[in-house]
């Protein structure tokens, strides 16, 4: 067992490194209808199941015929084709388009044997319901969309671990997909610690990270308010370990008298602290453990330390519980400040300063705004935070600097 | 009646003008849990209830005082203080501090009548249970929240139509609010039109737009598929217009002898087209209408024309019915081009072409994606499009250009 309680703030870098290593993605495959699956992780490869299109296709609403036919038509020269039938959308016909002969089309539809282009009906002289005239050469495949031009047999459409959007049900709906395999969504066990909560009744914090956690994916499991005591904290976590992907706590991780969160965990057997606070400010209580294998995260209590705390490991933790391994990355933008701003920083701590998007320029301009860390108007206001250096004591007007945004981008 | 059914091609921003004129944003409220309330409208404005904080309030573990009392306090010589009790977070306590006097306090505790500093726990010396050293002189509310610094009494903190994010949350559950007034959903339905996807027993492009309408905040109403007959077609749309706020058909809308939606709509009473078509390709069969005042938005059948069409007019009427007023503006950001592309322009025609971020530079770096509008892969490719104008007949590389993003940034 390994008892270090006390912090020893590791660089945030090393600690994300230090608390991934302990998080293993979710294995478990469910099938869920396409119309459920927005937003889910892709647990399987979806490959094209036939070329698409199937076969050679009109684009345009007009005749199919050969283009061989039209090599010498001229306005002067006006070349008369017969019209043996009608082809509809996606409908596979037995037809053959032989010299001097065409089908009707619309767009969409699949060109008979033998045409191998598309006059558009604008361009054509409908001479009666069986002759037209046509004044101008096609080229080969001219308004011809190609069998497979779209994606070939075989070929992979979407990889397993693709966030499925709307955009992509189009696709999958036409290949007569009706379900996908997708990954479990990670369960988050929330615990809140703190008398004054209880006495209260209400977690505010609670709501707030479990909507937080819906949000990028993952399915919260409020385990309600424990007491400041080992006992109560240390049954509710070995209770919330049984039943969930990853622990995240709520207050009593600093260093006073009722923060009990660390030696909580380390009354349990066979657990371990893997980070004790990281050099990040607000946040610097952040920390990270696991008991069997289960990971927890430790968030502060105040508001926001824990909002940065969340976002510093419990984000990357939860996108690599649910397989998307490469999301966090789209987080990140890059942003110019609206205006010069002292930082208090202080070694070996990096500071995070909340930045809201004032104004959407070629770069975003950035307001940032300061406050007390117990105040929540900065979150309530902000789009993200910025990460100040801790040798860094000012932050100039027009610096372009890079900016987390608290909603993703979706950029995959 | 109104009963021009033929292509007149509005300029694109005429086109949105004409057809918001004629959505009205929805009244209906309904009561929903704060848990339920993430990404829907506030139908009210949400007025603190109380100073936040309430009181004075410590930021620190440590000691509440009176700062005259540490006038004199020095290394050498330091003062002594009497600790009279201790007061937890969040506790209104009836204490009173006389000179010479201090209270033990939490962060988040209330600082006692006749206190105006909090010396941190870390800057004193302990002498025994009821007695510390202080070798420093603080500042007057040093380290102290005042009450109200947050949000004063009757001050507004959220506006009616702001859209809730998880991160409201947390100070709306520590007014106590349990559940929120927020506009009732768009209810959107969806006809799609076509014997071809009668024959598949399947409408792809249903999937995607009634997805893309739930991302939007909307409620989709599958009408299922009208054959390509008048009385078919004008039957789903009236019925689909006693259930729905918004009507969006697929398909059927372009000119060929199988697009008889326009003539559906004009064979109800009472029905005017509002709009028929854009000046904009992909996407150029748009089109708007109502009947006894409801609307009607009319999609082509191809992929890209649809998915253009539905961004440029149905996004905008899902977003005013829905009271999310001004957030069409944070669809929109400048995007820089990877490399030089020639545009197939056509006058009067905007063209829009769509764009892939392939790099997060200080401004996104966008690819072109080019191809047939009937392809899906540029769709399922590419995070928007972008608007050339009609004239314009190359992109450079390293050009800055607007990008719609098919999924907004939240900026509100």
């Amino acid at each position: 067992m390994y008892t270090n309680k006390y912090f020893k703030y590791t660089p945030t870098e090393i600690a994300l490194e230090k608390a991934l290593k302990h998080i293993k993605p979710i294995e478990d495959v469910e099938e869920v209808s396409i119309d459920k699956a927005v937003n889910r992780v892709l647990a399987e490869d979806i490959v094209a199941n036939n070329d698409i299109p199937p076969y050679d296709t009109s684009h345009f609403d007009g005749y199919a015929a050969r283009y061989e036919d039209t090599i010498e038509a001229s306005y002067e020269t006006p070349i008369t084709l017969i019209i043996k039938g009608e082809i509809k959308p996606n409908t596979i016909v037995d037809y053959e388009v032989k010299a001097g002969e065409a089908y009707k089309i619309s767009t969409g539809g699949y060109l008979p044997k033998g045409a191998n282009t598309i006059i558009p009906k604008e361009t054509t002289k409908i001479i009666n319901e069986n002759k037209i005239q046509i004044t101008r050469k096609s080229k080969p495949f001219e308004h011809v969309i190609k069998a497979g031009e779209d994606y070939r047999r075989g070929e992979t459409i979407f990889k397993r671990g693709r966030i499925i959007e709307p955009k992509d049900l189009d696709l999958i709906a036409y290949m007569k997909i009706r379900s996908l395999k997708v990954y479990r969504k990670a369960v988050i066990s929330i615990i809140a610690v703190g008398d004054e909560l209880i006495a209260e009744g209400n977690s505010p914090h609670t709501h707030m990270i479990s909507n937080l956690i819906r949000e990028f994916g993952g399915e919260p499991m409020d385990m309600g308010i424990a007491r400041d005591n080992i006992e109560d904290i240390a049954s509710k976590i070995l209770n919330a370990s049984m039943k969930s992907d990853l622990i995240v706590t709520i207050g009593g991780c600093s260093v006073g008298s009722t923060d009990l969160v660390a030696d909580a965990i380390l009354s349990i057997p066979n657990s371990q602290i893997i980070v004790r606070g990281i050099r990040r400010v607000p946040g610097r209580q952040t920390s990270f453990a696991i008991i069997n294998g289960k990971p927890i995260l430790m968030l502060p209590g105040l508001i926001q330390s824990m909002t940065i705390g969340f976002y510093t490991l419990g984000v990357p933790a939860l996108m690599k519980l649910s397989n998307m391994n490469t999301h966090c990355k789209k987080m990140v933008i890059k942003v110019k400040i609206s205006r010069r701003v002292k930082v208090e920083n202080m070694l070996p701590f990096e500071r995070a300063l909340f930045g809201r998007i004032i104004e959407l320029e070629d770069i975003p301009k950035v307001e940032l705004l300061s406050g007390s860390s117990m105040l929540r108007r900065m979150i309530i206001e902000s789009h993200g935070f910025l990460i100040i250096p801790p040798f860094k004591r000012e932050v100039l007007e027009g610096e372009v600097l890079e900016m987390n945004l608290f909603k993703p981008i979706n950029l995959q």
